[in-house]
């Protein structure tokens, strides 16, 4: 019989909401590890950072100049000494009526309590004959002027960086600054990518596609995505459709060491989707079907990876996403990226939702909500007068056509209702791509019909879901 | 005379629009290469590709179910074959009156027409026993259902991505999917990056401040902003205040093939601040100080190294930022960004300016526009009872302290204007890191003086830029 696996498994239905709660609820957060700063961009702190010492360590100059005693006021004065960055300058004493040539960074030596930037000076005899050199102070300065006192950046003992912070380029100089070589952070999870069907063919140059052939588009696709998201990759190649072959990618992917599995296809209702019975088989699975559009089948698993030790288990989180390339990337940015972001040790995992202006009319779904591939971009007229986000649909969104995924930088959440969103509404647009490179603005006189739709409140019809949650224990 | 090399050089005073200007001019978009697809994301194409074959290549199943002759209709039929996803069906003819099994992907038999999905069918025969096998069929289908065409997805000859787009994952998909596995885009710049000073310190645990010394934390911050921008690093380390050194960085990041050299420190007034005045000597500076507030002195350049062949030269971008270290973030991201995007192909380089509503009132600096590092993130109500970005000031902007820059994830443009721009004023914010990590919502209810603020219309004070454009070409 054909689809006898398919009608032996009861498919559990939840919705876009259920199935991140319990992606979420199961994904567990790695453990810390403690790894070079010069590696630690893009990770998450699992520990609070002190400083040990002040910042300056010392008082500091802010400026190229000369350190004074502000009470001698303008003048002519000899220049007794320098203090330069870098330089200890612990025996220099400074008395009154005289300076101290000084570098921004310079320690301000002793007696000294003010710094007179250089450009109100003059120079009176440079030092190069047999005098001293000597300056005109050209202007009065109070006390401390153009002084960093110890610790005026970073005071001893503050904590510069809190756990669950995540390190940018500002946090990594920040943890350099207070000499920070090695840092603990959660460990960033290792993914392992593999593709399900009997129809597929590596994506080669030279390799000509068989009849019934076409090529694995999702792979590449989905590793790029892991590595956008800072995950270490492991490729498991093309999985044919056998219950021996599966089973051998479910052992390979334990081995791996991987804390996530993500493989596409072979979920569906076919006599060959092996993915979900196998997963049913060796393994809990939570949901098999989530109440969307694109992506239908989707099948979250866990299996237990028995460790090094062999005394402890690992858990290894499986999504098995639909074939489709557009239902496998959407449900990839849906579940799989937060899982990701989670096991990483984000606090807030959820992809970023902003609202945006769509451009067209949308025609909404009347069975599932809709997750709608488009690039949006910032407009300082979003068609209303005021600046915000406008959102251009990617086009036809079939499952199976990737042309949707060009460009995409936000899916629109769209409620299922049986009723077309006119041009002009603002609809919830989940982040799904940096938006350090969205198109600049395309519409500098927005189009008439935003114009329009800006001056009645337009507002998206409001929706009921009516799914029961239903996980399953398998 | 310890400020000769200063009182030497003339100063060439620029605005920031006329430094953009400048190095985006003055910056050449890299030489295409053709690289293996796996490490092209992120890159721009250098060419327009065209799809060789249309996708599906054959008629392809949207759906597990039975290929029909929709004129047949609901009833009873024997299912005389099975086409599965990478089976070969061109043998297939499907005659009126039977069914064949197909899944998802699979070839639509000749004679087919329409698919009818597993969900509309009943099995009265399993085929187990020595019938053959039979199905029942309960809709009735039009023709060409749940079919895909071939071309359906992506015609044949079609441009799937132009020149100059941008490879994200969807577009690694896409590439894939038409057999690319070697792509022809724009190379990414190599960036070498050295901190200057006597007073630094190699940020390594065990290593104690000397007197007068403290860590470097501008090189391990601008090389991971340089890893944040898909550049390809080189570390040359610490230089020393010494002609000879500074001489020596110069050689060595000739020699290290870089396109851009991205140096901090040593572009002040002091009198061992040695990289502006060797720029001067071995190359041509454009501006050595910005008018704006972090990170005034700022000294961009370019340096001819000879290539291998010694034939033709290559252009080295010198950006000699300020030692402090929150001047160096934001003149690194103000100017260095936009060159390393327009030499990796970027079509638009600039920063991406959105605008957010400032929580709290911002004194403006009155000789000088500022740019004021701050953690912008999106609100359903940001204080006008409409959806919009918020943006929390990362407090005093002294530029020795790095603090401001933690978590921030913008640079508010504020003008220079002797006033203060009170909470609730919509001002340009340019980002300066992803916003698929910004803070989520921390103000339920938007404060009070924001209500208010969104009621009355802000506006910022009206801004004359006064500088004269200089170029030098020394
Ligand atoms: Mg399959
Ligand atoms: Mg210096």
């Amino acid at each position: 019989m054909p689809h006898d696996s398919a009608t032996e498994s009861v498919p559990t239905l939840v919705t876009v909401q259920q199935a991140t709660n319990i992606v979420l609820s199961v994904a567990k957060r790695l453990s810390p590890v403690t790894i070079p700063l010069h590696d630690a961009l893009w990770a998450v702190l699992a520990e609070d950072v002190v400083a040990p010492e002040p910042l300056p360590p010392f008082p500091a100059s802010v400026k190229d100049g000369y350190a004074v005693v502000a009470a001698d006021g303008p003048g002519e004065y000899p220049v007794v000494a320098a203090s330069r960055a870098g330089d200890d300058s612990t025996q220099l004493h400074l008395e009154a009526g005289s300076v101290v040539y000084i570098t921004t960074g310079g320690p301000v030596p002793e007696g000294a309590d003010a710094v007179v930037q250089v450009e109100d000076t003059q120079i009176i005899e440079d030092g190069a004959g047999n005098g001293p050199k000597k300056i005109r102070i050209l202007k009065s300065v109070t006390k401390g002027h153009d002084i960093r006192p110890v610790g005026f950046d970073i005071a001893q003992g503050a904590t510069i960086l809190k756990e669950n912070e995540k390190i940018g380029a500002g946090e990594i100089g920040l943890l350099a600054t207070i000499g920070v070589s090695h840092v603990k952070v959660f460990r960033r999870p290792k993914i392992a990518v593999a593709s399900t069907g009997d129809e597929l063919v590596e994506p080669e140059e030279g390799i000509r596609l068989g009849k019934g052939q076409i090529r694995d588009s999702n792979r590449a696709m989905l590793l790029a995505a892991c590595k956008e998201h800072h995950g270490e990759v492991v490729d498991l190649g093309i999985t044919r459709d056998t219950e021996a072959d599966v089973n051998q990618l479910l052992d390979k992917a334990l081995a791996s060491n991987a804390d996530i599995l993500i493989t596409s296809g072979g979920v569906s209702m076919g006599d060959k989707d092996f993915v979900k019975p196998l997963l049913e088989q060796r393994g809990k699975v939570y949901f098999t079907k989530v109440l969307m559009k694109p992506g239908k089948p989707l099948t979250f698993a866990t299996l237990e990876a028995r460790t090094r030790s062999a005394t402890e288990t690992r858990q290894l989180l499986v999504f098995g996403l639909p074939g489709n390339p557009v239902s496998s990337a959407a449900t990839f940015n849906l579940f799989a990226v937060p899982a990701i972001r989670h096991l990483s040790g984000w606090v807030d995992s959820n992809l970023r939702k902003v609202q945006a202006r769509t451009l067209v009319p949308l025609r909404l779904d009347p069975d599932r909500p809709e997750y709608h591939a488009a690039t949006v971009n910032w407009e300082l007229d979003d068609g209303t007068g005021h600046p915000g986000f406008v959102a251009k649909s990617n086009g036809r969104q079939v499952s199976s056509r990737l042309l949707a995924m060009r460009s995409a930088n936000a899916l629109l959440e769209l409620p299922q209702a049986p009723a077309t969103v006119p041009a002009g509404t603002l609809v919830p647009a989940l982040l799904i791509a940096d938006l350090a490179g969205m198109p600049t603005s395309k519409f500098p006189v927005p189009p008439k019909d935003l114009r329009a739709a800006g001056t009645r409140k337009v507002e998206l019809p409001h929706v009921h879901l009516s799914v029961e949650p239903k996980h399953r224990h398998s």
